[in-house]
């Protein structure tokens, strides 16, 4: 067992904690990764303060990882010592369900093993990425591409995939019209990704206040949700919506925004459930669906992509003691537009 | 104007009565149809009793429509005297929007004109099929194919299209598990129309009680949803789920039944919201979608299909006085399974 420095909740409420935890014994197809950037997601947030659920602590968070191999195991052939590599919001699944077989094992039908709070084969429970080093599978190992600036890269993990996932699914692209809700961590990846995919992109946020980055990062268009005229104006115009709000939004005015057989996919997810007038999805035989993240080929060729595009996140680069101020950041939408800790400040 | 026997509701709350009403003089691009048979919906008694928002009476009902052409406009080219014909759900669009450019007027962007309770080109308040004749522009008159049993035909133009038209749509075919939703007059064409089309069918019915009809209609399996057990055991199993029923479901139960990039489409649809847990859409990444009837390509290719395939409704046919007590039977979900009216018994 390794005995590693990492930061963690000790509670649902109290803050983050300078703190050890062990990592097991590299196994013959595991990969050992001195962790150099771990970026801060909002599911992070969600998952320590225990709204998605309880959970045991102490308990550490973080599935936005890269790092450098420092170590590999008997028959791991994927992976060598001194590559750069990434490791995202799941670390293994059944490798048997209909899914996994299919290779979508980020839908694996027993649950594919999250990156932390999940139960891990061996019944410990999964310790995240802020930490110095962490303990992988080979084949949920990503490979980072040397273009893309390292901390930038950690993002792509989570906020990268998780956008570029129904993207790629629901064929965005040139002739296509792609509305992006919300600007931020996930949004503005959104905005990156369609725009390079060569779609028409609009952002729909609730203010004009992120405009001008809105249109820098590669939009078309950009309006205000809280202007009721947005609806009236966008009404039965886009092929595919991705909402990255998290919060309760209006679904059956979002819907009314899709033209003939457009989809809106839901990638951030309220507790509550939204009340979907079934007329709303008569009307240009819409369709509304969920996305998950996006499994490890998906997600490899999501890195590559970005690398080939000069494609990389907008970052704020913090230390380890900073986590908790950045979490009261993330809450209040006050960071533009992911935060990344510098793991070298947990030394 | 042609003064026309009919069966009207004179309010939202009296039962229809036997009336005259006019029909518009024949327009060059007009066809004047004999009704022979006209099909009873749920939307008609949801109509006449205001349920779906205030009409002004008396209003006639009736979309699933088939006759005899008994005259025809000066420019009329695609029918003649004496042909089999047909009207369904509408009866004209813009034909100038996206949608009807793309030959999918059903979705015609300035809503398409109901055959129904719906404002027509000149001001007048469309009149249905319950009356002895109706004057359809030539377009939305569809032919109906010599095989098919006539007093039959009539369910198609609106159940058959309904059913037909998700299931075309979404790929229903061989190597696909489609679920059908409900064993009422929808819900039974979509099991002949699922299983004509080679998919395997499972219906879903609150009880058993109309099992052996849905075995015999094409169905491999039947569930009562009534039974818990019936949502574990069809856990991540459909590719497509038709949802036929009008009433509140458990929509986050249903959707857990779809596997991966499964798809559950409404074509009934209940006037209070659902409750959608965005979680449900998540795992498999699946979609809720709606389907609103078909265009009119599409209708005949139907009835082509139908006749084809020997497929045609189950029905009951019944006297012009006999509509209010239908109505009741169709409340009570008894019937077997569509009701059609003998329009002779108008004259």
């Amino acid at each position: 067992m390794l005995t590693v420095n990492a930061y963690a909740a000790p509670s649902a409420t109290e803050p983050l904690v300078k703190t050890t935890i062990q990592r097991r014994d590299l196994g013959p197809a595991d990969v050992l990764i001195e962790i150099r950037y771990s970026g801060i997601c909002h599911s992070d947030i969600h998952t320590v303060r225990g709204e998605w659920g309880p959970i045991q602590y102490p308990q550490v968070v973080g599935h936005e990882i890269v790092g450098i191999v420092a170590e590999v195991g008997s028959e791991v052939s994927l992976h060598h010592v001194g590559d750069r590599v990434g490791v995202g919001c799941m670390v293994n699944s059944c490798r048997e369900c209909e899914n996994c077989l299919a290779g979508e094992e980020q839908y694996c039908l027993k649950g594919n093993t999250g990156t932390y709070a999940a139960v891990d084969l061996d019944g410990t429970i999964t310790q995240g990425g802020y930490a110095t080093h962490i303990v992988v599978v080979e084949d949920f190992v990503l490979k980072v591409p040397e273009s893309i600036p390292f901390e930038a890269a950690a993002p792509l993990l989570c906020a990268g995939i998780t956008t570029y996932s129904p993207l790629s699914h629901w064929n965005a692209g040139p002739g296509k019209k792609v509305a992006v809700v919300g600007m931020g961590g996930l949004g503005h990846m959104a905005v990156k990704i369609a725009h390079a995919m060569g779609a028409e992109v609009t952002v729909l946020s609730q203010s004009l206040s992120k405009q001008e980055d809105g249109l820098r990062l590669g939009a078309d268009h950009y309006y205000a949700t809280s202007d009721p005229a947005t609806f009236e104006t966008l009404a039965n115009t886009f092929d595919l919506i991705i909402n990255s709000v998290s919060a309760l939004i209006d679904i059956n005015a979002y819907l009314s925004l899709l033209r003939l057989d457009g989809t809106l996919v839901s990638v951030g997810a309220p507790a509550e459930p939204l009340p979907v007038q079934v007329f709303s999805l008569f009307g240009n035989r819409r369709s509304f669906a969920g996305s998950g993240i996006g499994s490890i080929r998906e997600t490899q060729e999501m890195l590559e992509f970005c690398a080939e595009h000069g494609i990389a996140p907008e970052t704020e680069l913090v230390a380890a003691d900073y986590i908790n101020q950045a979490y009261e950041r993330v809450l209040a939408s006050d960071v533009r537009y992911r935060f990344v800790i510098d793991v070298a400040t947990m030394a």
